[in-house]
């Protein structure tokens, strides 16, 4: 056996796929105002309608929409003017044919009312007498009794992101506190001799510890809490340690370098040595990003991700984070819809068949259309990441991509 | 005078331009595990070559490219193993012509390697004697020195926002701190009589106050931080209160509900009556959101929103949070693209000339094309938000859109 049959690559499909054995984490109950960006741990049924009462979207006058008709700028309706909704009561005069009720958006429509007058359409000649310039349908500017949702109408699903408009409606519902998924803990492990805190000027040869603060980040927008433990030595027993404190206090392990081939293999080691370890993927048909590892020790995950910061980006944005945020609770059609957008590719773009490759882009707008222009520059720079806002992926079958090729980026 | 004119419209771009007044908020110096998702408040220069020396970018072996001219699977080049670097050392060997040093990712090259040969090209036959079986180029997987970054080279701008790839960036730089702007603090008011706390079982012709909630998500999602000050009854001392209230702990005020023409139109009064106070904007061309206002107390903006929260919504995303996003330093270039996704239009749409209309959507993704489908039903019901991804503009100049026109899509 030569050095060149080191690892079996597994695809990114079969890793996603085999990822599915990894449980939810648990939920809590948060008071609302902390709950925007969290999951829905529950379905959430209406125990009421909404609007409870019929009424106004606009500002106007409440009537009967048959007394409109005809009605227009030349032959204005005549109304008299009974009376006003007071916002927040409930109204006490009631409205006849002819007859019509100023009432404010939000206001409460009147027995009788079916419809509302917008104020722009209508003129007080005086305290009592109206014209109306205009026809009104029935239920004109009114929201209807359970006509945003009715009593044990499924609102929300479990799953789903908790954006404004989900914080409004469970506002709407009275729901002080929502059941939420708790925030993955993710654990995250720099190994090698060549690592040096960021706060420790570097010797020649040596390296500042990129990945972790990278890889905290991408935790944090993924909706998980990073826990940075630290730099574990090329050494056995202390990385060994390091895994185990993880796993104690961490929903999912990420140890970043070591685990490309060479001298500093024995994180597999490692790992296989741990509680319940069992090795999944070693090594996926992604570039870059080849040299992966995905573990499941206790239940858990446990990532081996490239050393080489640009790739260890790539893999977190195409296997790490969709895992991470599966375990967070969300429901599987968001996850293939919150993170892509559509664009046309700039240029033609050659790539290698038997792989999937990852080209780092940055999009373009003109006019209505977005442009997916590709970083050129060597993959294991940095800047080349800064530049770009997203990545675009060419298929494992493609020679690549012609230019104007509609185009999924991924975004940063 | 009639209650038609009741007031004189502003376009959402000349709404953009007067919001330009309103300063930035300070800047505050950060640990830089804390800064995903702040904006930069200086530019960033590199003080340093990054990297510091010339790194391997693969496993392999560092050799001299012209030594490995001419090598193929059937004819390898014979090179002599003469040591290793080992991670994080200065290499204590160097590399003559038909010599090769065995290289990990990351490591130092040494002195006369000018190349690196990927381990998967090679092998070894014993310990002292390699097979290579590829013709290297010069600097092939090796990153120069300064070849990311050089000395003094302006790295990251001001207004720019820190995803993690600029996190990485920064501590490969050693900023263990870095200087950000604030994040700026948006007090919320709601207004109307028949506005309950959430926490209230509303009595008939009440709401709960769904706007409060709903607003300070989206101000949270604006990188802004929400303090909710209650609701003001209808009534001129109390609103006056918590807008005085509001100015001194906040860098921006958000009156919901009250900005409408009717017996709630003394939210203008109260703010004229502000110190050096100056209504800017009173009604927008813009649908729904026609009734805002925008006004400036002592170089603070106050907005008087709709109160109907699916208005309240389309306003704050195209109008409150550039002028907040501005104010928390972002730049305009990233102003312009951060929240804005193409699409195509599902169906043909129709409009009012002499304003803009806002239209909600869903994205529906097919293949690698994007489609904006219009959510129907009336403008007024919390569920088309909830059901919808974001928001398409039709111009005023327009009577509406064709299927298949490409349109911006401003997200949710």
């Amino acid at each position: 056996m030569t050095d060149k049959e080191f690892f079996k690559v597994t695809s990114l499909r079969t890793v996603l796929e085999l990822a599915r054995i990894f449980p939810c984490v648990a939920e809590e109950i948060l008071p609302l105002n902390q709950c925007v960006g969290r999951i829905l741990s529950r379905d959430i049924v209406s125990p009421i309608n909404l609007p409870e009462f019929n009424r106004a979207t606009m500002d106007g006058y409440a009537v009967q929409a048959r007394s409109t008709f005809g009605a227009s700028d030349s032959m204005p309706a005549l109304f008299r003017i009974v009376g006003a909704v007071e916002m927040g009561e409930v109204p006490t005069v009631s409205v006849q044919p002819g007859e019509a009720v100023r009432i404010a958006t939000g206001g409460m429509l009147p027995d009788g009312a079916d419809s509302v007058v917008m104020i722009e359409h209508t003129q007080a000649l005086d305290e009592h007498t109206l014209e109306v310039f205009k026809s009104a349908a029935p239920l004109q500017h009114v929201i209807e009794i359970g006509e945003d949702f009715g009593t044990e109408e499924q609102i929300l699903a479990k799953g789903s992101r908790i954006r404004p408009q989900e914080m409004g409606v469970l506002a709407a519902l009275g729901q002080t506190h929502v059941a939420v998924y708790k925030q993955p803990t993710v654990a995250v492990i720099s190994s090698g001799d060549e690592i040096v805190p960021i706060e420790q000027t570097p010797s020649l040869s040596q390296l500042r510890d990129v990945n972790a603060h990278t890889l905290s980040g991408l935790i944090r927008l993924s909706g998980g809490i990073p826990r940075y433990l630290g730099i574990a030595r090329d050494n056995f027993d202390e990385l060994y340690g390091f895994c185990k404190d993880a796993l104690a206090q961490a929903d999912m392990v990420l140890i970043s370098g070591g685990s490309s081939v060479g001298s500093r293999d024995f994180t597999i080691d490692v790992i296989e040595a741990l509680p319940e370890a069992e090795i999944l993927v070693h090594g996926v048909s992604i570039s870059p990003g080849k040299p992966t590892i995905l573990a499941s020790s206790e239940q858990k995950p446990i990532w081996g991700l490239p050393g080489q910061v640009t790739s260890t980006m790539v893999v977190f944005h195409v296997m790490v984070r969709p895992v991470l945020e599966k375990m967070g609770g969300l429901s599987e059609d968001r996850l293939a819809r919150e993170h892509e957008v559509s664009a046309v590719l700039s240029r033609n773009l050659a790539s290698v068949q038997g792989r999937e490759d990852y080209v780092r882009v940055r999009l373009v707008r003109q006019e209505n259309q977005t442009y997916a222009e590709p970083i050129l520059g060597k993959s294991g720079l940095i800047h080349t990441m800064v530049k770009a806002d997203g990545l675009i992926k060419i298929d494992m079958n493609s020679e690549g991509l012609d230019k104007g090729t509609p185009v999924k980026v991924v975004l940063f």
